[in-house]
Order: C-alpha cells, then structure tokens, then sequence
C-alpha cells in the first residue's frame, strides 16, 4: 500500500478554472499547500489529456505533489503520473492494479455502503467518498450521501478517505469529525477569486480538525 | 512490424448494430471473412469497454481474427486485444507503441496529406485513410477525399492501407484499385440485413480486386 497524504486533494476542471486555465489553478494550488491533485476532464480527446498530465505532472515534481489521473490509465502511463483514480464505471481495480504496476497510486469512487463490497480493497490506497453534498461539478454523480453516509463507511473500512462532493472550507472539518483524512474539492479551488489562499485555508481547517481529533 | 491481413475490417457500432447487439454482429462477420475487427465505442464507460473488448476477443480467437481496440490502449492492455487504433486526436504513436509493446498491431488514421508527416510512421504496422467519401457514423469525422486523395496517400506510403469512409460492395473494388489492401466498414455490415453475407460479398470483391491488381 501506498502512503497518500489526502488533506487538500484538487480535482481539476476546466470550465471552472476560466481564463487563468488549469495550470495556473494548479500551480496556486500547489504553493498554497495542496496535497494531492487529480486530472479530470472527460470531454478531453486523449492527446490532449496526455499533454496536460505531462504538463501538470512537470508543474508538480518541484512541490513533491502526486498528480493523480482521472479514470485513464493509459494516460496516466504515458505521462509517468503517480496514480489513478476510477469510479464504479471506470476500469475494475484489479485490472487497474495490473497495469499501473505497485508502485502507482490507486484510488477508487465509493458513492453508497454497497460499493466496498463490490471491489477488492486490499489493491487500493484510499478512497473517494461521496458525494457528501450535492454538487454541480460532476453532472452524472450519485445521490447525496451526507455526513451520516460518509461517517458509516469511515466506520467500515481501515482505508484513508478522501470525502468528495460539495466540500469547502465551511464545512470541511466536519468530514475530517465524520472520519475523512482529506477533502477533495473542485469549485473551493478553482472557482475561488484566490486560488492559493483558498487552498492555504482549507489546509490550514483540515490540520486543525486532524490535530483536534488526534 | 506486424503483418496484417486488412482486407475486410469490420469497424464496431453499438447504435447500427441494433437489438441484435455488436457481439453477434461481429460473430456474423468473422464467419463470413472478416480479417480485422476493431471495438469503436466512444461514448461507453472504460468498465463497459473492457468487458466488450474480452468478449470479442474471446469470439475471435477461434478465428485467429485480431482484435483492435479504438483510441483506448487502457482497454486494449486490460483485455489482451491484438492491436489500438489510434486517430490524430488519440495517442500520439509513440506513446502508444510504448504502452503496447512490439508484438501488438498499431494502427493511425490519415485523414489530408500532411497527416503522413506528422507522426513516425516506422512505429505503425498500417494506415486507416480517410474518410474516401462522407460517412453518417463518425460524427465528428475529417472532410472526404474521394478516390483521388486515397490514391494520393496510397501512393507516399509502403504501409498497408485500410480504406475507410462510405465504403461498401460498391465501390470496395475502386479503392483497392486506388491502393488500399482492404477496406473499412461499420454500416456496410453492421447495418446489413445479413451481415454474414454482407461480409462474404466483400471479402470476394476485396479478393478479386487484389488479384487484379496483382
């Protein structure tokens, strides 16, 4: 199993990060102290997700930050990524775990209690829970799970969370209280008028809720 | 290089292929001559994909028919098919050939002249060019190059040439005169009321075409 530090995890997305683009979003993210960042952009043709990965894995290397790809494996192959995080629609782990070797970060989507009984666990690193809350940003995602739904698969399982889906700083220690070591946002970063101090803030929430419920 | 058997390559579609499903589609052809099939899916989710890839790979084999897998070389590893197509938008053939290895088959889209120079076509085994005329099943598919353009092409490369785009019993016989070792068909068989039959018909015009040639 791989070590992953989960506390700020950015998933990028296009149409969110505007004019300034992805790797702008990216870079502020990175110096505002963001721990992990995922590529996502399903509408992206293959060369295009390719090159991107190859650039953002170039901005990251310096920060020590470990790009995770979206879904692609192959992708995240040709661009030498650190990982690969799939949904219950994405290619199974175990086929997953194959391609990308050990060493590799995988991370797989548990949107209700069902999913962990559905893939085996042992190949995985962490876990995405959610959504948590309602969000715009994924137009084919579940149904809300809610902090009770997030607290009673933290409960179930010994795998590091990441809680997704309508996170921010507002209520981003109450997933660390429900049993998250991280949270994964998309419109906290990129949609934010600071990109950096957004991150630096959840950072700094996410810290204190950890230290508070060590 | 891989040696391929282009004459009829029988290109996927989930729409055109109807209640009676691509599985049995692609059944109907291997046992009417197919020489190549290639799974083209672009709307189905990476788990789909894979499952449909080991399927038809497991209905070729028997056939010693090759299984190419469109765009996806995730797909094409996970299932163990023969062979990735790759388009101008795909993976660059570099990049793929690495994931892939020597031994499975590579293949590029051509779709204007100056495509031959934009990739290193010593690391593809053939070219699929094209679209010969306008064609309903690729949306979002390169402007026609009629006969002419083929044979243009045909004429700059010594790598096989699959001829794809309207293609059908027709005019099959045209465009191996023009320099294609076969031709690429979705509709020609998918949609034909006995596809089995469709594809016997245009393995013998493909045959007596190259033999003309010859």
């Amino acid at each position: 199993m791989n070590a992953v530090d989960l506390s700020v995890y950015l998933v990028t997305d296009r149409g969110l990060s505007g004019v300034r683009g992805v790797r702008d979003v990216v870079l502020a993210a990175a110096r505002g102290g963001a721990t992990m960042v995922q590529l996502r952009d399903p509408e992206a043709k293959t060369r295009t997700l390719v090159v991107e990965a190859r650039a953002l894995a170039g901005l990251l290397r310096p920060h020590r930050i470990p790009l995770i790809v979206n879904d692609r494996v192959d992708v995240a192959l040709a661009a030498d990524a650190d990982g690969v995080h799939v949904g219950q629609s994405d290619m199974d782990v175990r086929d997953a775990r194959a391609l990308i070797g050990p060493d590799r970060i995988l991370g797989l989507s548990i949107t209700e209690e069902t999913d962990l009984d559905r893939s085996d666990l042992t190949l995985v690193d962490y876990l995405g829970v959610g959504p948590v809350f309602a969000t715009p940003t994924k137009v084919d995602a579940a149904p809300p799970m809610g902090m009770a739904g997030l607290k009673r698969i933290a409960a179930r399982t010994g795998l590091p969370i990441v809680a997704i889906g309508g996170l921010h700083a507002g209520n981003a220690a109450d997933a660390i209280a429900a049993g998250a070591a991280g949270v994964s946002v998309v419109s906290a970063i990129c949609a934010a008028p600071d990109p950096e101090l957004a991150t630096r803030e959840l950072a700094e929430i996410v810290r204190a809720a950890r230290a508070g419920r060590a």
